[in-house]
């Protein structure tokens, strides 16, 4: 498959067959893409950060690792990764109640709107936003616990590629956030490709 | 209300009125207390670690923090803790894939089980399991963000208490686990009071 385009502050889905394998381009080096898997027989089985964490022993997965489904099944394996490491797998996707607390009073695009109107594209319907995987993100975790909205460490192309343990269907979406750090201030295109 | 028990390897649900607290007795110094807390006229609004890490910016709550919805909404408050502070917002509840994938070959007890079983006893009935508030639970995040099962550090009669900021039902789960050492080998019981 060529590469595809995950327009600025937009969702994407893409089904993917077991043993096929996504690229996922960090192409201006700043934009976190926010990253769900599905089972397509049955929504409710998902990829679950609480559940890989624990599967791990690990709070971000690196090159290797399985991630797991929320009935701990291996869905995705992160095959490659030539970012510096740093994900984030802590931090709900953004959502008009986190813009509306930022001070918006008119409706602004974001990551949970995303993921439905990704899978809605595919005709699929979901009630409810599962922690994401959010590649590229960078969350530092300071003293006393407190959690830091940083820029990401990452450099333009660099690209982490999923290989699918199963059939699953595989959401983005390109994080609208501009008024943290998070996008380094400006939300930009990503891309994939479906490799096999 | 008097002391009532949260009984080892069990789970108890408790509804509290807006204003009303909890305390949660960590009546051992070693059990680990897997709390949730949903809405009564919509359990799929219910807490969530996720959007609580985001809103207060820490890993876990201290002192003075809100824990919020997946709608971002106040639900609780942590209003005293005489424990080291150190509980867990990251972890699955154990579930029986967890227990299956530890080498059990019957039926052992779980968090997800126990509390899908406090729910059903108020008449409830709940599809999927959210991150809980694992109190007490000591998960250090090592070199390479490796995850440590840790033993809690807390002392027999730690308390944590979470005052209502909404009408709510908390539902407790005294964690079954007795593999790993986080509830120091042995699951005990644990205890709370509703307090005005």
């Amino acid at each position: 498959m060529s590469l595809q385009t995950i327009p600025a502050r937009h969702g994407k889905a893409v089904h993917l067959k077991a043993g096929q394998a996504i690229e996922v381009i960090n192409t201006s080096g700043t934009q976190v893409v926010d990253t769900w898997a599905f089972c397509p027989e049955d929504l409710e089985h998902h990829m679950s950060m609480m559940h890989t964490r624990v599967e791990t022993s690990r709070l971000m997965p690196a090159v290797g690792s399985t991630l797991y489904t929320n009935r701990r099944e291996p869905i995705l394996v992160m095959e490659a990764d030539t970012s510096s490491g740093i994900h984030d797998t802590i931090m709900a996707a953004c959502d008009r109640w986190r813009y509306e607390h930022l001070g918006c009073t008119e409706y602004h695009r974001n990551c949970a709107d995303n993921m439905l109107e990704a899978l809605a594209e595919l005709g699929l319907d979901f009630g409810h936003i599962p922690q994401p995987l959010n590649l590229f993100m960078n969350i530092p975790i300071e003293g006393d616990y407190r959690l830091v909205q940083g820029v990401p460490p990452s450099k333009a192309r660099d690209k982490v590629v999923l290989r699918a343990a199963r059939d699953c269907i595989v959401v983005f979406s390109a994080c609208p956030q501009d008024i943290t750090p998070i996008n380094g201030g400006l939300p930009t295109d990503a891309h994939y490709a479906v490799i096999d």
